[in-house]
């Protein structure tokens, strides 16, 4: 085949898979509308709706004309820049089809059922604190992720299988390695700041009115870049975002009091979504328009949340804007107390309220079980007291209810095995990012405590938004930050503001 | 082949045809949330994802898979009760596919491009009164309508070949008829009302704020039988009602002040959605789910806001609660003044601000320029001339510039030329109706005064609603009101009503 057919072949596929692009986009829309406004009596057709177009989707994703203008535009590949767009996006399509067509579609379409179902269950379950109710459920998606595993095919580990969606070219191997050098300094670490009094935290026991927790979460999203003209703030039961293009890019959060957990969460989103709004526009619409992994996506959304938006230097600047938002409810509290406040660390029950330094004891806790229930070292049966010994040995804490132990997350009812780690992944790439933007502009902090956040921002841009799913996250990190993935400037971030606010002598 | 397989092949077509049903649901939501809530950014790439929604349903529903299921599904068409859902089902497939066929993609896909450049020029010619600027784009759309009805086929006019997407089976010989008897009814009674001083329009003067116009006007539409559980009232520039299901149909409505249009808006809007939210649950997701024709669709938003919500019976229920909801503005205004507030005939410019006397000499007049146009009797370039002449015979009343004249309306710049008549066709139904419904239910007017709608709606519901594109809309009229449609309620309404409120004796 000459090189012009080959040319027609991938623009050809470039339509064809913007089309199917699009059509994802609509099914994120009406998952943006369920989780937003839609009425009650919308919930039954709507999943309907969705489970059409992620079928049209998957179809026309899996047909023949993919694999045919595929193959023809292949022929291309010898003559583009690796580096390129198009190689890029040759690489990634054969990938995601390889993948695709690895799954038989009456699987695709049982576990849907399964997880549906299970969801269902869960959502009973942990209201009840009724573990064996969800039991069977449970044990039919880890039966169901297994079969997955071996569908999909891998070397070491059929956690390998499943993490790839997450993460992908990353092995449970890696991840292991990490985690136990994680637990290493964190689990003394834990141990070394509860036995110190630690900062006051009254001031987050005030009640702080939904309305200026937005005006004020949002303002600042603003002035970390989030572009509201291109995106939108909007309150849902757990707070996300999500993009239909790089030009529409919308973030929720929810109000809980007392405390500023909305503002935490717009901090959140935010950064999730300008990650979104930074891929670049010559690849919208193909399948390089979006994050490189989870973890990636959620390092973006730590740092801004956590190394900014947790920071003295931040404070430093947005403290008299809370102050102004709140002033009865700030009133004799000074900025240094307040920063104290928000980054106290407390062994707590349930992952999502979790402090930066306990967070990743409470990921690490559900990758040891995932791996150990999917090998069938653990029963399903055994799951609720293995959470147990575990929350006790990493955090010294038990949860008296299975409400607030194994019950608590959605993820395994809705079949995500494998996605824990890329929360504890997010954080660590947030530090080694945050730490490589530093040395290229020194002056970062002093620019964040004058409320300037456009070198930052200008900075992932470049290293990290505009790739979109171009390079594979390993890839990225090392181009980003000179070097691969590694924990330890997480840990000493770690261990300098956590040491620092708890007075913990360097070891 | 044997019945059942022909049974086979009807069940298959029904799932296929479903998913194509929450194709078309999807793009719903699109176009729901770009009125409503989508950012400026997300104008763009939405326009490419409804784009291509609407080409996937097209090509799902002409593919060979529909054919071969509905050719072999109508062999069951004998054994079938002809006023059965399948039956049914079966023939208005086919009527659609036959339809659907007729027009070469290409075509279609020229039409939108068109049009969408031609709305996008409308806006910026409405807004500078430039008409020149947008006759190119005109000329171009009539002539594709003259190709589009080519493509269809007509026997007498190629109107009737456009008409039929809204009024299936009218002919615009028949709505010609009907338009000159209520021209001959309606221009004098225009004369006799303006020689009239009439009621004081004062009270609508006055500003009404935002929030307590939409709590009103959402309690009353609930108090219609709008189950707001199944739906939900937002703010969009131009009110409109839009289902995804019969489980999840929206409103909205516009703020504009002073007066209670956001209030009448509802009306209009609940009255089109309690018609969705009242298809039979069995005909969901099928090629029934939806209005026997635009003009019945209209009838129901029409009986709901003017012979409902625009009735001195309605009023002496719902007064009382309008003055709690704004009691500065409504101090000294009694229910007759109100009453006679808002039923104030004053021959006008703009259609959509139009009173129920004048408000068809807006539509006879485009119906008349639109025919000419499309014959070639009238030049694109004559139309604001013929406009404003027509205008001057049938209202009065001549726009002093092309915005207020033949630029006001969006429909042409869109495509949809054929559409106006729906509208008075909605009137005229709506009184046919209404009146079906009181000789069936002689209280009906005490019920009103009570605040009593139960009855109306499952009287409309058992007799238009449930049926959804079951019958042709001329049948539905001869089955729910014992005879056809025929101007005569309609024209002793209009002369009952405003004769009494303008003291004009009886002819």
């Amino acid at each position: 085949m000459c090189a012009a057919t080959a040319r027609e072949s991938l623009e050809e596929l470039k339509v064809h898979l913007a089309a199917i692009a699009d059509v994802e986009s609509a099914a994120a829309v009406l998952d943006w509308d369920q989780h937003t406004y839609m009425p009650p009596g919308g919930a039954e057709p709507r999943a309907l709706q969705l489970a059409t177009l992620s079928r049209i989707a998957h179809e026309q994703f899996t047909s023949a004309r993919t694999r045919t203008l595929l193959d023809a535009a292949e022929l291309l590949l010898d003559s583009l820049e690796p580096d390129s767009n198009d190689a890029a996006l040759l690489r990634v399509t054969r990938r995601d089809l390889t993948k695709a067509s690895k799954l038989p579609s009456e699987f695709v379409a049982e576990l849907q059922r399964t997880a549906s179902l299970a969801t269902h269950v869960w959502q009973e379950a942990r209201a009840q604190n009724d573990f064996p109710v969800f039991r069977p459920h449970l044990e039919r998606i880890f039966e169901l992720m297994r079969r997955r595993a071996d569908y999909l095919g891998y070397r070491e580990h059929p956690y390998d299988a499943l993490m790839d969606d997450y993460e992908p070219g990353m092995t449970s191997r890696e991840v292991k390695a990490l985690f136990d050098r994680l637990l290493e300094v964190t689990v003394p670490l834990v141990r070394a700041i509860a036995s110190r009094p630690g900062p006051a935290v009254g001031a987050l026991a005030r009640d702080y009115e939904d309305g200026p927790q937005r005006v004020f979460g949002l303002a600042m999203a603003e002035a970390f870049g989030y572009d509201a003209t291109r995106g939108r703030l909007d309150t849902s039961a757990h707070p996300f975002s999500t993009g239909f293009s790089r030009d529409d890019v919308r973030i929720t959060t929810r109000f809980q009091r007392p405390g500023l957990g909305a503002v935490f969460a717009i901090f959140h989103e935010a950064g999730h979504a300008m990650y979104d709004q930074g891929i670049a526009a010559a690849i919208q619409r193909t399948l390089l328009a979006g994050g490189a992994s989870y973890g990636i996506h959620e390092s973006q959304s730590r740092l801004w949340e956590n190394l900014v938006g947790r920071s003295r230097a931040f404070w430093e600047y947005a403290y008299p804007a809370l102050g102004r938002a709140f002033p009865a409810q700030l009133t004799g509290v000074d900025a240094e107390i307040f920063y104290g406040s928000i980054n106290r660390v407390e062994p707590s029950l349930i992952r999502i309220h979790a402090d930066e330094v306990t967070y990743n004891l409470h990921i690490i806790l559900r990758f040891e079980l995932e791996q150990a229930v999917l090998t069938g070292a653990l029963r399903v049966a055994e799951l609720p007291g293995a959470w147990n010994d575990r929350m006790m040995s990493y955090l010294g804490v038990t949860p008296k209810t299975d409400t607030d132990g194994v019950l608590q997350d959605t993820h395994w009812a809705a079949g995500l095995v494998g996605y824990f780690p890329s929360y504890t992944l997010g954080n660590v790439v947030s530090v080694q990012l945050f730490e490589a933007a530093r040395k290229d502009n020194p002056a970062l902090e002093e620019q964040i405590r004058r409320g300037q956040f456009g070198t930052l921002l200008r900075w992932l841009r470049e290293h990290v938004h505009e790739h979109g799913r171009k390079y594979f996250p390993g890839d990225l990190v090392v181009r980003a930050t000179g070097g691969p993935l590694t924990p330890e400037p997480y840990l000493s971030y770690l261990r300098g503001k956590f040491g620092g606010i708890y007075g913990i002598p360097a070891a």
